[in-house]
């Protein structure tokens, strides 16, 4: 299988996801970074891309997608890890141009922007995916195999929660992590919503294979002067008859990055924390609560293919972010079905149609919203 | 200080929470367990009483009453655990002849009832205690003192949540625990919200001192033909700008006993779980998680009050229940303030409005509902 | 059954353990205590016994064990809970006098004593019990069950520890626990070997149903001063074939009181832990690790028979404490059996056998010694 | 930083080692793997490096040594992940032709092997890293700046222990990583004290930054027929006067892979385990225990050096070998220092000291014998 070639846009010095995308490209040896427009100031990009070595550095995005496109040894596929507000643009001009485009998440900053983009992309041939990566780690993969697998048994009840703390106070304007995303004029108006309980929501419908239908959201804007929502208490229906919550939390002091996912079914229970992400609390109805653990006797096959070192070796962030990277690769080399549990467009709508509802509902004073 | 003389209503042979009673009774020695009432059948109550060695048995809760009042070593105080709608009948029988209680929750079957029964209690010397024993856990009053102290600064968030998973199935007719519990003929309508909700939810306001100011609930009854709530998902908003939730489940598989409650502020979160009670873990913002352990280094004089044995020996669901026994003995005894952390009406009154609210917001489709 | 009397020896004022007896006797309701030598210091004793409302307190053992053989309502037990060079003295007296005995451990001071005393016994008629009361928590019964049951297959390996910190620096006198503790005079020479080696070695072997047969030790005083050993370190071979391991420490910082018992068979393993005793886990081998919980579904007869209340309600050091006097009642009013896993006069010896066995291996630098 | 350009020798198909350094090499991209020799079997060899689209295959190490030596584009490193009595000759081949070499632990098969090894590397001018993963975990980084800074005073007690289970049945012929792991014509003669033994053992010398003087071993061979050690009970002596064990098992039913490490000292105690590496739990003697969490407030600048995510997004196996691999491409692009932490051919002559004292030790019926 021959290496590809990654382009990056967005994530130079200073950035967070940038450097895990790079880390993530590399674990398996699958992509080689050559190419990218690393910062909004030609300047900064290009002294970011002299940092990292980086073969080829443009001044804007819309040069790199046209110059990229041109050259026999472009890339094949390009990384956008900017701000909300600039997602579509970027990912229009590199469609456009005949190159793949794996997006962070959220897609945009509002719904119909998503929904016009949406319907646009039927015409481009290339993919676009959509980096929710805690569902490409092994026992979320495990979770959402025993729910199909009716382990469960009809779901009553799913509960997931993003609790973090790191925007307690006013963010600080030299922290630029905090600075775009505590700016509605970068995020569309989202904060917690859009940041983390995206991930939430569609890791909770990732392992149940459904959307919600409706919701009911409380959101608070607790840090003065703070312009977007920093916490967001959510209840979901399904159509099932399924209940469920969504906590998304930037103010909640003692949280690291607290993303848990809780499911209970007529036969039996799940539990899942990121934070110790090698085991998945199984519980059968009248049984004895279970630690599965990745690579395990308890893991099965879904986890297993993502899965890269034995039992009690724990993997982590970077891995299941990998994992992404491996699928998309393979998938671009023609191995059918390789990232069939990528997230796609799709679900880039979907997070997108979960902010627009958390809206909604918040201004009617939590009344409930259709999805 | 002499031992004090404890009178009995229900908890008859096989009923759960009379014997708990019996033992949080024992364990500190302040009771001496000599009349009982132990079922509403004749028949029963004694065949119990005498299992139990109980030196005065009655074949009703009146006579008991009539009877206490008379002796001149009658019982001080009378312990009512019996199913919700015998609440206030006996409590009143009792507290008119000059007797202490000491009763179940929740109080009652109905608000109305609810407010009424605490006006006719302003004519009664003697006292009424409610048993909500969580809130004697020594790290629940750690909590407590916490944010009165100001550690947590003000409160943004609070989330408390009770899972079971007992009711997942129909209720079996000879398990007596769960038939009066899913019969609203007894349980005044509700099902979890009453049994657990109202535990969940006192606890949260007795940490923080502060009543919620409104709730949108969702009340769910998954069980096939079940007549109660079994599963209760609600929002909080508090007066003091704070937001929370309170997650009831009978049906939560997996869970045994989970009761939990976490508090952000601005300055510092906290997280407790039932199963787990002698550690408190909190974390002041920007600071290192920290585990507080029941009479450790990091304990304070609340918790210390209402702790028997050094850090490490662990004590359990009991010994908080004995606490309140304790304390209602030395309140009796007359050490002044004794009780002065212990459930009374008006916590009785609060926990009925707590479920009133859920039911007038589930009924309005989860509206915001004043409680 | 009749309630049954008890007399006490020690535990007067600011003793730790002396408190703890008379809860555990309490919480169930089989025994009043009624009598007491609460101290060697008359008037100390006799001021603690008002505080406890004691009826009859006694200035000397000797005139409390014939005083009580004189009364037709004499007590029919005694509890010793005094320094270890004062237990054969007091239990002689006792046992002579037609009383039942319970006593702390270690037995007493050296294993000629013990073995002579031991001997000695089989002249009496009454009962001699010894509280290694870890042995008598529910999960502990459980463990000991599955391992007779063969579910862990052939035992290999057995590793118990019992770490503490609280004798960290050198014991300041005012402390009445350390100051004992740390007084050869009065413990005869053993430090944490005697205070909690011997409770971690009774567990391993209590589970294991086999006594050690060589043991090698490391024992150690760290603290300047100190003339107890306060940590050991110590390797144990078994006649089956097994291998294992006590540490018990009395400095190993950051340490409550943490006993913690793992074994390893051929087909499976287990872990406990004293500080969350509610749960078991146990791992078949190649199977999934599986959290047996008190009185949960995996629980077995074993530990249900010692378990007060129903799952997810946590019991504790008290309640395991409760079911020796509550065994021992059950024993004493005629109910066969009710105590056999009560420790008796024979793990007495073998507590003192495995003490004398660890200070004879170190002062051979840790060669192996028969026990 | 110029990409540099690294060789393997073992790792073929079906190796766990290899792929691990595969990916720890890739992960921070500083390395590009050229060139192999991945087995002993030339054919499988070939078809290995097939398989992972390796440049340059070679049929003998001997082969390759000599050939990149002569490239003007030859490997700057390689990395030997061979079993143990390969180590040696394959290092000499590559030191020998101006090449760096990082090899797996331990170092050899036998102490004089190795004593020999480190007089003749002095003749070398190239480096000698021995990869000793888990000591670049960053709580471990923390572990041992903490312990060099007096935050635990002088240190009393140090356990160390590595339980798994995989070998708890006599290994079968297919299973490669079993096969040569328990044949003493390829380890050496050691079993368990070999692969993880010195893991252990390594680390605990890594952050107590002193090796043991004395060690008594008891060495056991549980499974029927198995011709090295599976278990190790290990009591340790230091000069300092600490005290500590080494347990090393891999019969121990229930374990995966228990790396765990505690240290005790007068003023504070360290637990760490490596199934959940990005926290230290650390108390200050008279404190309140903490979780100190990678890249939280906690953590210090030794910590921070080798962390790449924010906390709560968790680290694992690959990102600490990974920093191995970093921090010898920053030493060999000339940056001072950057390699200091990681394992040289000292710790790796300290590693087979250990195994010999192990050996020696369990041969004397578990006599203490220096190191």
């Amino acid at each position: 299988m021959r290496k590809l070639k990654l382009g990056m846009v967005g994530g130079g010095d200073g950035a967070f996801i940038g450097a895990v995308h790079r880390m993530a490209a590399n674990l398996d040896g699958h992509w080689d970074l050559v190419a990218g427009c690393l910062s909004s100031t030609a300047e900064k990009a290009h002294r970011s891309a002299e940092v990292l070595g980086l073969a080829r550095s443009y001044s804007s995005f819309e040069e790199m997608a046209a110059r990229e496109r041109a050259r026999t040894d472009g890339i094949d596929a390009v990384s956008i890890v900017t701000p909300n507000h600039m997602h579509i643009p970027i990912a229009r001009a590199f469609l456009q141009a005949g190159i793949h485009v794996l997006c962070d998440k959220p897609l945009t900053t509002d719904l119909a922007q998503a929904e016009a983009f949406a319907a646009e992309c039927e015409n481009y041939e290339h993919h676009f995916f959509l980096t929710h990566n805690y569902s490409a780690t092994p026992m979320i993969r495990q979770a959402k195999a025993m729910v199909a697998n009716g382990d469960l048994g009809d779901i009553r009840l799913i509960h997931a929660e993003y609790l973090q703390d790191w925007l307690s106070r006013p963010a600080e304007p030299e922290n630029a992590q905090a600075a775009w995303r505590t700016d509605p004029s970068r995020t569309g108006g989202a904060g917690a919503i859009g940041d983390i309980g995206t991930h939430a929501y569609h890791l909770a419908t990732f392992v149940l294979n459904e959307q919600a239908s409706h919701l009911a959201a409380d959101l608070n804007s607790f840090v003065e002067g703070r312009k977007v929502d920093d916490n967001a208490n959510i209840l979901l229906r399904f159509g099932s008859g399924a209940r469920g919550s969504i906590f998304a939390s930037q103010v909640a002091t003692g949280s690291e990055n607290g993303l848990k996912l809780r499911i209970h079914g007529t036969k039996g229970g799940l539990f899942w924390e990121q934070e110790n992400p090698n085991q998945l609390i199984f519980t059968a109805l009248g049984g004895v609560e279970q630690r599965i653990t990745r690579a395990g006797s308890g893991a099965g096959d879904a986890a297993n293919a993502v899965s890269r070192i034995p039992a009690g070796h724990p993997e982590g962030y970077l891995e299941a972010f990998a994992t992404l990277y491996r699928d998309i690769a393979c998938a671009l080399a023609g191995k059918t079905d390789a990232a069939k549990d990528v997230p796609r467009l799709s679900d880039g709508v979907a997070g997108m149609r979960f902010i627009h509802a958390c809206q909604q509902s918040s201004v009617a004073n939590s009344a409930w919203h259709a999805l």
